[in-house]
């Protein structure tokens, strides 16, 4: 392999993924691991990542962004405040021999709020877009919501709304009502737009999903999709202000990301859905790119 | 001991109470068992019955409410559907030696709703308090509220918040800023307020409650008084159309009740708190007499 400009680290809870970089932006190896930031302590994170890239010349500097710089990980990055540039700067780098640069979370003074590794995946979305202006929304266990302007992250907002359907399906009185694997498409859209029309009713809805299955038959499909669609459709409610008028972009793959962009065209706010797989890339480039510069 | 002329059983999920009565309503005996529904399969009911009563007559009329009459309890006692009578009746017997009469729960339509257990209670109140026009909050792990007219129960609708609690606390990102023995009288009361105000928010200030503690030092007593005050003021934004205006009680013992109560009051909706205890005695006691009526 020929010898990397720079390593670029992508490096979560649950795992962690590795791409040797040429200075132009070549990936010339990829590596992913299962040693995420929850299975490792401080003085673990060095060896796991000389463990996972084994082989490849690591005395380069590494770019790094996700949990990896929480309080729990590697060291705790600083949070950029915003609003803030998008383009990542002020990284933190861990007591090591390897020249490791983590990328700063962003945080929200009021309301409180934080994130990390998304903000990559943002700034990734803006280098691959330039002088996009709208609103940024990453589906997730914590879905973020981004107000971007002018190349500048403005505000953000999380729900935990993926948070949420795990527990409620697997630790409530639902759990008997939720589990399959199929699905109702017409439940989903028709539970998005109760919760929209009446969020404040959803503790009831959702008991309501157990006692139509008892009194009516519903199927755990079919309820499952309304608990699904229950919770996006209150959590649209209460996004409104972010995504009413502005242009969308829903980052991420797969079939969360697809229930977002489906319920925000029940509300005729048409999103483009972009695959989450070379936005962090890109994001890790930019801040390689600003480290450099 | 006398011998009790009938025997009065609560039998919940979690454990079961039986009093001996004599006719005119005097408690000759009480006992308690942790055997409850969840412990039991249909047929060991009758074996745990005669061993918790070991040495009381049991051959008279014995009256039961609660998951006893679950799908997994005993027997699956039928529902009375709402608008009906308050004093329960339209008893299950279990195929058993024992003369063994089950209360039935409550069912709505629609929305779909029910009640096992609960209805034994409103109709212990409206025993104690006769003509009394209003609306029943029973708080719970599924908070019920009824809505009593003329001593019919006309409508009901349950909240799922005490779940939701348990399961956002223990099983979501929450359960590093929640876990406290300590609480937030102030906390509580702002929280209801943000709730009533915005519930459609109510993903979003959950997860504020993380990022609050990570960036701004709230405590964990403040963040679980928060918790508890978003939700139950969600479900008083949901509710409502039951208890404005309305003659209000809110039934059952200790602080989850207080809660309910304090959080009316911040609505300047006065309630009466009652303890649960005599209530579900007097409850069954009307249905006995309504079934040797």
């Amino acid at each position: 392999m020929q010898t990397p400009d720079w390593i670029a680290v992508d490096w979560g809870t649950s795992n962690m993924r590795a791409w040797a970089m040429s200075a132009s932006g070549t990936v010339l190896a990829e590596v992913r691991s299962d040693k995420g930031m929850g299975d490792l302590t401080p003085d673990q994170f060095e060896d796991a990542f000389r463990d996972a890239t084994n082989g490849w010349d690591i005395n380069v500097p590494i770019v790094a962004c996700g949990m990896v710089g929480a309080r729990q990980g590697w060291i705790e990055a600083t949070y950029a405040a915003v609003p803030c540039p998008a383009t990542p700067t002020g990284f933190t780098q861990p007591n090591s021999t390897l020249d490791v640069h983590i990328i700063p979370g962003l945080m929200q003074d009021s309301p409180a709020d934080v994130m990390r590794g998304e903000e990559t995946q943002i700034a990734g979305f803006l280098a691959l877009n330039p002088n996009w202006d709208g609103v940024i929304c990453l589906p997730g266990t914590h879905t973020k919501w981004a107000h971007i302007s002018a190349d500048e992250v403005i505000s953000f907002q999380t729900y935990m709304t993926g948070d949420m359907f795990a527990a409620l399906g697997d630790h409530t009185v639902l759990r008997h009502s939720v589990q399959s694997d199929d699905w109702d498409w017409d439940a989903f859209d028709t539970a998005v737009g109760d919760a929209m029309a009446r969020p404040e009713r959803i503790a009831a809805r959702l008991f309501s999903l157990r006692a139509e299955g008892l009194l009516n038959g519903m199927t755990n499909a079919t309820a499952r999709a309304r608990l699904s669609g229950l919770l996006i459709g209150a959590e649209l409610a209460g996004a409104k202000p972010y995504w009413l008028g502005q242009q969308i972009a829903v980052i991420g793959a797969g079939n969360l990301t697809a229930l977002y962009v489906r319920a925000l065209a029940l509300q005729s706010a048409p999103a483009t859905q972009v695959k989450g797989d070379a936005i962090t890339l890109a994001g890790l480039t930019a801040a390689y790119r600003r480290l450099k510069g």
